[in-house]
């Protein structure tokens, strides 16, 4: 029997009420601190092509750290199991972000999800394809993935992170430090930048992943994405290390792959039966969105999509 | 179709064969380091209580910290959520061990799966069951599963822990001084060093861990060990935490949930499927069985029980 | 012209009259947590025999860690340079003290005046004497320099110590997994506890360590207690390491080497001048005697004793 | 009677034999890693204005950290104890470099003469002077007190270290992130280069700092550079962190303030005696000249000018 979405969205709606504009919206930028904390949207993208949505799917919002993974997939397919020489894939798990163990395990960032891991697969594809060619690519697989050919870098977005990046700055330099940033520090800090500022929509976003639910092939274009050998390595480090120093308490709750955005939007995916896309711009202290897991919570209850099950 | 399992273990003996042997065996006390590291042992139990084994299935080892599993399970049906305020569940991340994220988290330790951790679980089941009615009611869990009343601690291992245990007394010791050990050190350090020295086999260990893979119902029994959210919960316990700063490469590589011992022995759970356990003495550098691993990495490709496909 | 004590003490008590009894009397045992914060005394021992003293110069306080300064004494002169080979001469430098340095560095503490390089510089002691001898052989040398055969270790608290002691326990497990600690744990804690829990009034403790201001030989009774080598590097190391975290902050504002103990006492030497004791109980964060370090600032300033000018 | 320091200059070129050339040449940038590693150059500075030289005193090298002595004094003229609002005085006493540190303290350095602390001293002078005319003045007054208007930086050494100064780029934004550096990071980074690479001699160096050997005063034009207390505080910080991370050791073995830094020199200051530089290429594990400190110790030890005696 399949799963009646109307009635499982009014129960998450039901769900989340409390909690709704609860959570701290980023406010390092002025284009992410004047959202609206009451906004919520969510969509449930299928194999057979049904999506279904509810409240503001249709609105776009910056998807920041999503992006990372995309650019995973990219760099997985491109360059392989050599990605492994440059970064790690175990879970940070300090609530001191990464700087501390970029110099402890000198220079190599522990897993591609966490700030310092993303810079490197940039500076890879920024390698391979070129600043500008890299961006162009990354934007055409998800146009071509969420059949909207505007699907776009929010460019006020990417300039300010760029103005006010002394963080990423400091990471990347830290790398280059160590010898594991082959670029000009600038210029991969350019390229992080505008892809962490693409802004795309709940719809667009359940679609764009839909492949890592079906082993790496989209179900509706048929396209192979990335093999499926290297489909499930994404989700597995999805789980391990999505979403910063909560990913533990993420999987505990959800138990799904997934991965948060300083923006307030998650993706999830749910081998075999689809993905979600979740956003809501209030976080928790670890930078998740708050409502939006809460939401993922009541869904995984219902639909009993746990991998853990 | 049914699997093959003996064509299934034809390949995983072909696929080990080079590694047969390669790690080192834990040497900290005699009983462990006298083990003959090319014993290699397999068993895969099933809902219909079918049992597959191949190797040195029967032979009956040092299970260590796979233990901290069943523990685990007696500790959240006794006090539930409770549990997380005495201790975290995220990954260490760490590959100093525990001791610094202790002092930095004031005597909290990561998860229940890391040594300090799991003396918080031994010393909440002192303080319900008493000493060594702890112990026994939880051999008595084993025995009843594995349906085998033979199971016991090796007094010889725990002994020998407790001589050598200078490191999980500094752990102890340490929680206490920040108020998160409730019982004297010494007699909650006995209780663990015991539970670590239980013996068993692949054959017992996978059946005994069953429940795991059916929603906390053990399907032989009928019994419901663990409510199913609890279930859920020390899957994902294990898949973020399992085998100490590894986790994320077994995710990775194996993308099930598990946990591993210094006996060389890990034990995996397919959620719908089956419970796995693996015996091997020779340890990676992070004390997983490295051709432990290596086995259930083919098992999962040949079987596709992935939670991430 | 000889110094006008009694001029300098009544400036040293009008700069210190705000602020007494501010600071944070230690309260992990009772027998110190009973201690009037009020209470100030001082004492300065000069190489002619006089002595200066004024306030509580006559109480006795539990001396805790300036015995540190003692039982180093005592090593250098028995094993000399080989204490090197077990532990730092750097400071420690962390706010979160010193497990977590001994965790990166082996088991080696990094000074021998944090309690963990105290505890290995006990254990030599224990190793050389016996455990009781060597508290013997420290009470001797205390009582024959001070002049007061009657300065003995305050029962009480040494067995307070031992009972609220985990942190301490854990740092000598700690260090006896490292293979870092020679005598049983217990043996070396109970010296350690001991001659921590020695009492002194100041002037006591000023006669007793004039000879660190003049290269190691007594003045008054002409023995020389250490090499003159020994006693330049007694001074070094209590001016790098003397106070836990704020060493740097004490080296800056009164420039002599010294050592503070959690009773509220410090002790201060100025080589070819003299020795200082000061005694009050109420502690800064760090836990060096606020008032005591005023008043150390006050008599440095109008006497000119700082080694930096 | 006075010292004979040809006497001693003789008896130290003979305790040096053995180890000359010993240690790595900083290698870094090319013009330090062409230096001869056999080169040891020594002046001593006295208050009459005499002043003993041996081997290559008289020739330049680039004197690196020791400019951050001359820094601090400028800034603790300037602003005073503002200074300590953005930056600490104590050792930063750990193995890894300052990152860590400066993460887990919330982009507040450790000391002013460690790199971090130092790119805020020099983040203040530019604030106060302009990044030129900060140079100019810092330049001035070197020249004027070593009576040579040839004194000058290196350009060639400048520019390379700012083409290889992805470390100390990392550093400054990471500050920048946390408020603490209030000029562009380029242009901080640009003073600070430029006054790393000034050149000078060890009779320049000697001579510049005499005046921290006599209370601020330089006992020559009876310029007063520093207060009275400024100068015990500079010599302080120099006794507590002049070496990184051997900063124990070398107060241990030397008993003098000082500052080495990675062109092979060491400056140390004798209150109330003279000063003293010293230049040999070939470094230590910490960063501070091998032969420069065996020089230092045989001085030491020949004119009795430890504090601690």
């Amino acid at each position: 029997m399949p799963l009646d979405f109307n009635a499982i969205f009014a129960e998450i709606l039901r769900s989340i009420e409390p909690d709704r504009g609860c959570g701290k919206v980023a406010d390092y930028i002025p284009a992410l601190a004047a959202i609206d904390r009451m906004k919520f949207g969510m969509c449930v993208s299928l194999e057979n092509g049904d999506t279904h949505c509810v409240g503001d799917a249709e609105e776009r919002f910056s998807i920041q750290s999503i992006s990372k993974v995309f650019t995973l997939s990219m760099v997985l397919r491109k360059v392989g199991d050599d990605l492994w020489k440059r970064v790690g894939r175990e879970p940070s798990g300090s609530p001191f972000n990464s700087i501390v163990q970029l110099e402890m395990e000198r220079g190599i960032p522990r897993n591609p999800l966490i700030n310092a891991g993303a810079i490197v697969v940039t500076d890879h594809l920024v390698s391979d394809f070129g600043p500008a060619a890299m961006i162009d690519e990354l934007l055409n697989r998800l146009r071509m993935l969420a059949g909207d050919p505007s699907i776009a870098v929010d460019e006020d977005v990417a300039s300010s992170e760029a103005s006010v990046g002394a963080r990423n700055r400091a990471l990347a330099n830290f790398m280059q430090s160590f010898g594991n940033l082959h670029n000009p520090v600038e210029e991969t800090l350019a390229a992080y930048f505008s892809h962490c500022a693409i802004s795309m929509n709940c719809r667009q976003l359940a679609r764009a992943a839909l492949f890592l639910a079906f082993n790496g092939r989209d179900p509706i274009s048929g396209k192979q994405m990335v093999t499926g050998e290297a489909c499930r390595r994404i989700n597995a480090v999805m789980m391990s290390c999505g979403h910063y120093d909560n990913s533990g308490d993420f999987t505990y709750r959800i138990g799904l792959p997934g991965k948060s955005g300083v923006g307030g939007g998650i993706l999830v995916v749910s081998p075999g039966h689809g993905s979600i896309a979740v956003w809501s711009p209030g976080l928790n202290k670890a930078g998740t969105s708050h409502v939006g897991s809460l939401a993922l919570e009541t869904l995984v209850r219902l639909t009993g999509w746990s991998v853990f099950v």
